[in-house]
């Protein structure tokens, strides 16, 4: 009988081409496939809640696949753990009906974006936080604080809501629609305690193309002084663009950290094993 | 004028075969002395506050040199991180005496162990944490707990003070002299805020070779059931050896957090730049 396995999924994106399916480059869901393929002895595809950029990493990326061969959710986990790269794990697997569509049962998505702050680098950081040199700081409130937070915070409540973000994405993207809604973008201090790191977090329905790196960018150009919070009623304004915006922030400081799954996931049936 | 340096160095130890210079071996002392013959334009012995095995990393080791050169000392740490690779950094640079030696300077070290208690590892914390997979627990008092903290801790106040440690050193550690005074051992839940993580930090004098590894395997043991904290008692008589402690846990688990100097530190002069 046909069943569909709903996998959690955790990568370091350092040694990914992201997380597509695409010639000639190692991927995540190359990874996954093969692995799968290894285990079920047929092919199948593997289906994610949406792409994440190469270099970009995830904690809990959600993608689901169908397969005839009875095997329970821990032993799928398991076996696919023993067959993947370390640079790919299923933190978890449940059954979910056949032909699950992750990307249509997504109700939101958080990403999140790490920044090191401070004069030389960190060594165990260096994979997963982007490096901020103490000097860009231009304007500062706190001494122990090179990044004005509170100005970054005044931007982060007006980036929350509905608005159109076609200032931030990136210039190749020809999408038509693009308001988005973002429920929340935080700024938290001394993330995971270390005094040095600062975590940008960004709740919302859907993305466009590297929206999360480019709101960073301009998030840090206004914590350094170089620009203020207000401008960000401008990039909102239909009338903007991606030049007006700031730099894109690079791949490694951002993570998927969660899928938040709607009503298809919940009503996954017991699968006969 | 002669004049001395002290650096706060910071590595991934994943690469490299220990702080110490070894001939044909890629170590840190070598990539530093290299990094401050290019700047120094002479060569220039580097003396550290203690060696770490190969795979260990370093948030806080303290190393010295001396040099002819006038440069401040921020210049040291910018020149410098600019000619080491991305795996060791200086963290920070001050001045000292020349022939300052961090080794007989330190007061107390340290060291931290991270252990990832989950089914599945992260990929995230994988070259830093050691993965010990769930079903190692036997006993538990909480569910959520996949280690018991409680009896680890247990474990913990009694390694602290002053013992004979030669139970909890390499099988090929000559030393005679086995006694040691570890000021605290500390099992601390949820690290980094992650409820996955827990770490064990051990503040001492001195440590034998594999010390706090072998301690850390000999906890984890405690923690998963398989032997009584009271087991510690036993292993700390002038009777005990090697064979009777734990397993000496893996490397990349391990990181030297800092380095506590003492008096002739703080006497360092203010060189004349």
């Amino acid at each position: 009988m046909l069943q569909g396995v709903r996998l959690t999924v955790a990568y370091d994106g350092t040694d990914f081409a992201g997380w597509q399916a695409q010639r000639a480059q190692r991927t995540v869901q190359d990874e996954l496939e093969r692995a799968i393929r290894t285990m079920a002895k047929h092919e199948s595809r593997v289906r994610g809640a949406g792409r994440t950029d190469a270099g970009v990493h995830a904690l809990g990326q959600v993608a689901a696949f169908d397969t005839e061969r009875a095997i329970p959710p821990d032993g799928w986990r398991d076996g696919l753990n023993a067959l993947l790269p370390g640079d790919a794990v299923v933190r978890d697997a449940a059954a979910c009906a056949p032909g699950y569509e992750p990307r249509f049962d997504a109700l939101d998505k958080t990403y999140r974006y790490t920044l090191h702050v401070a004069h030389a680098p960190n060594p165990l950081v260096r994979r997963t936080a982007w490096h901020v040199p103490r000097r860009w700081r231009l304007r500062e409130t706190d001494p122990a604080r090179a990044l004005d937070l509170d100005a970054m915070r005044d931007a982060a409540r007006r980036l929350e809501g509905t608005h159109d973000f076609r200032a931030f994405r990136a210039a190749d993207d020809e999408r038509l629609a693009t308001t988005r809604t973002l429920f929340e973008v935080a700024v938290l201090d001394r993330f995971e305690g270390d005094p040095e790191r600062v975590a940008i977090e960004v709740r919302g329905t859907a993305f466009l193309k590297q929206m999360v790196r480019i709101l960073v960018g301009t998030l840090v150009e206004i914590g350094s002084g170089r620009r203020a919070a207000q401008d960000i009623d401008t990039l909102l304004r239909e009338d903007a663009t991606r030049a007006l915006a700031g730099p894109t922030a690079p791949p490694h400081g951002l993570v998927l950290v969660r899928v938040t799954l709607g009503r298809k996931s919940a009503d996954a049936p017991t699968p006969t094993l």
